[in-house]
């Protein structure tokens, strides 16, 4: 099967002024990249009708090895006089502008279900160029559509995130999959690790593409957690004919709720089954045999394999073997108990945090006795133990877990580097105490790491085979 | 004075492939707006060498009004071998590759001062194409240099932020500044402001380009704060001429402390001084002239006139007032603590955070009458009250502060609906109660407006002229 290429267009000058970050590029590149098509290029122009249509232009002319099938374009489908997206489209591809029908209608039901009245710069939005497919945009009034120009697929899509993922999961990837013959089969597997330098976790799978050539390897980090992607289909440039037709099973979002489909939750758009493929064992075995060999060069560092983050892999741990845990933060500030509480249904096992920044707050609240800190400080190992098992015992938890260390940049000192930070844990018949030392000297890098690691020492604790 | 213009070019399949986030181009387009260069064009290409290559030379060879003046690259400076912009850059510009005596210097004591040893791919790094000028790297190992491409200059920087941040201020706005003979002038006044949605914000000052003709008007969200920026200097295309005369002194940076220069830590770079310009006293007048009408129209919604965030802004209230703060979090789940322990220093105002999921905990830790939860409930005004002054109690703080409410996704009844937050304060002889309903279904937005709510109460209380 042929190499399907594309690029991706952000449009709007709150884009191109840097005043937002184009989060819709990247998710749309990974989406991409998940159906096997190639991303080449992405760009940003403002709101000018004439950068807008040239670069159009300029894309559809592209030829040979830098050829463009897809283009993926979002913003300047609003009501205001500097949504000109539709004009520019017009401009490129030859074309009037006229009153969509399809679109009209649709804005019509999605103001009535709202309870608004159309005004004049909505009718705006439902004037597209003539020979342009509507596409319905489910969470908000901007009609999206598509239009060709010379060889190339131009995909107009909302700006607001939500109703671009909505209409692009909706709309414009089952046209793509029609237009293009695109095999519905993608299978990814997530891993998540906590503890290894992206440098390391590279070395310690070099040897990937040599074992799994029909596979793909990629990361993402996100401080400190690193995510492993093993994936069926190639979208190097290079490589991309040669697993097209891989078939396989999507596990992708399977217990999942990660940060990309956040904001996806739009009625019709959640029930979407974007992954659905015909089953091929031949290569289920091929993703497991890779699964076995990644897992096996990061043993110990691995979080998840579903792709959970190391707060849902806590909750569905605690969950599970039902049980509940207290937290006591000092260094933390508050950070651990705000990741948990991230987590939908966190109440069932997160009774508590005392965040007790001030000795007295940890005399008093937790019970920690005033000759432990008087003898050793706050930071100590100690410290943090009577912490954990005060906050256990104030909340009648399983467990106990505290924090207490120097999160910069004031603070440290020769013995107690910024950096520093003792870790309590506890539970029926035990309390322990660690001491860990890091390098960053930022103050929002370290409360992270700290957290994590904190949560990381609960999660091995909830993991042991004794309990 | 002519237009100066730019475009942003990054590299990178991790960038291009939405592995990544790209905030160094919107990091750099602002900082070019700031110096009143235009930003053209924002593009993103992965680590090809011949796709490097290329997208420098159709850049440089845009005529007319897209003519390029100026191309910041980021990325591809590394060891490795996907590191390609040195080699693209040579072909672009119709070069050979030479190892560049300064940038090998620059490298080896950057490595003795670390203790490490050069490696071979180290040595890499210093091949640089021959017309090349170098720019040292205060941060990292990665030499940066830039090159003329027909009219255009490229200036390649590291992909790493914090390296990129301290490059661009360091040796690229300086060489920028001397070639195009950059004024230095340029002033920005950022106000931070709460409870006002964007689009009536923008409606309520939609007479400012009329009343400020010389002067510009930005937004920047960042949910759910809004920054309006006023500046002296046009980056919009086909305004760029009119203000690039204005000579303004620069308070943008005073007493703030923004997200974007949280990374810029390195020695050489913090201490640069980019804005320092004759003061005109004409144009000091129209700003504050501005600042006072943006004022006006935006009363009682202002967090801050330097562009503080409420926690940071609120911390500075306790300090000035040398007063202290001890939180109860329900629905909030430490995110008040989180977000108040992000700000330096915070330790001397901040004394605790009892983030009390349960009812136990809201009762045993903070003494909250068992009844007043029975019969009304944990999502209520009096219970709110009574954990506020629990709070302020337990840690011997002036005030006390605390919320109750529904997050989401679950937990909503029909009385009390997801968006539900009860507040309290409780100080020397009051304590209050509030209640509030917003309309977000997402679980983190309403973590995040709840908490911002309560520390907008507390900072109003913190204002009052009684106190």
């Amino acid at each position: 099967m042929k190499t399907i290429t594309s690029e991706i267009l952000s449009t709007g000058n709150e884009v191109l002024w840097g005043d937002v970050d184009d989060t819709n590029a990247s998710w749309l590149a990974r989406r991409m990249r998940e159906s096997g098509i190639v991303v080449q290029r992405v760009s940003c122009v403002g709101d000018d009708v004439r950068d807008i249509s040239s670069i159009m232009k300029e894309i559809s002319k592209r030829t040979n090895s830098e050829k463009v099938d897809i283009v993926l374009v979002t913003g300047g489908l609003g009501p205001t006089s500097d949504d000109l997206s539709s004009e520019a489209a017009a401009i490129a591809s030859e074309d009037n502008i006229v009153l969509n029908q399809d679109a009209l209608v649709s804005m019509e039901a999605y103001f009535k279900k709202k309870g608004w009245e159309v005004s004049e710069g909505n009718i705006k939005q439902a004037m597209l160029p003539s020979r342009a497919g509507f596409m319905e945009n489910s969470c908000g009034t901007a009609p999206g559509f598509h239009v060709k120009c010379g060889n190339t697929f131009f995909f107009f899509m909302p700006g607001v995130p939500k109703e671009m993922k909505a209409m692009y999961e909706l709309s414009v990837l089952p046209v793509i999959k029609e237009k293009f013959k695109l095999d519905n089969s993608f299978s990814m597997i997530r891993m998540k690790l906590f503890g290894l330098p992206e440098s390391r976790v590279g070395s310690r799978l070099k040897e990937f593409n040599a074992k799994f050539p029909d596979l793909t390897l990629g990361f993402r980090a996100s401080f400190p957690i690193i995510e492993v992607k093993i994936s069926t289909m190639s979208c190097n440039k290079n490589q991309s004919n040669k697993n097209f037709n891989n078939k396989n099973k999507d596990n992708n979002n399977l217990n999942t709720k990660n940060k990309d489909n956040k904001n996806l939750n739009c009625k019709n758009a959640s029930s979407m089954n974007h992954n659905s493929g015909i089953q091929d064992i031949q290569n289920n075995t091929l993703m497991e045999d890779a699964r076995k060999w990644v897992t096996s060069q990061l043993e110990g560092y691995i979080i998840s394999q579903d792709g959970l983050n190391m707060e849902q892999e806590v909750g569905r741990l605690l969950t599970q073997k039902r049980k509940t845990v207290a937290v006591a933060e000092s260094c933390t500030g508050g950070l651990i108990a705000n990741m948990l509480t991230d987590v939908a249904g966190s109440s069932e096992y997160f009774l508590m945090s005392a965040v007790t920044y001030s000795n007295a707050a940890k005399t008093d609240i937790l019970g920690v006795n005033p000759d432990t800190i008087e003898q050793n400080g706050a930071v100590h190992k100690k410290t943090a133990q009577e912490m954990a098992s005060g906050a256990r015992r104030v909340a009648g938890a399983d467990y106990g877990l505290s924090t207490s260390g120097i999160a910069g940049p004031g603070g440290g000192t020769e013995d107690k580097p910024v950096g520093t930070v003792c870790i309590g844990i506890a539970g029926e018949g035990f309390e322990k105490g660690y001491q860990y030392q890091f390098s960053f000297s930022d103050r929002h890098m370290n409360k992270k790491i700290f957290a994590v690691k904190a949560l990381d020492l609960l999660k091995r604790t909830l993991e042991s085979p004794h309990l």
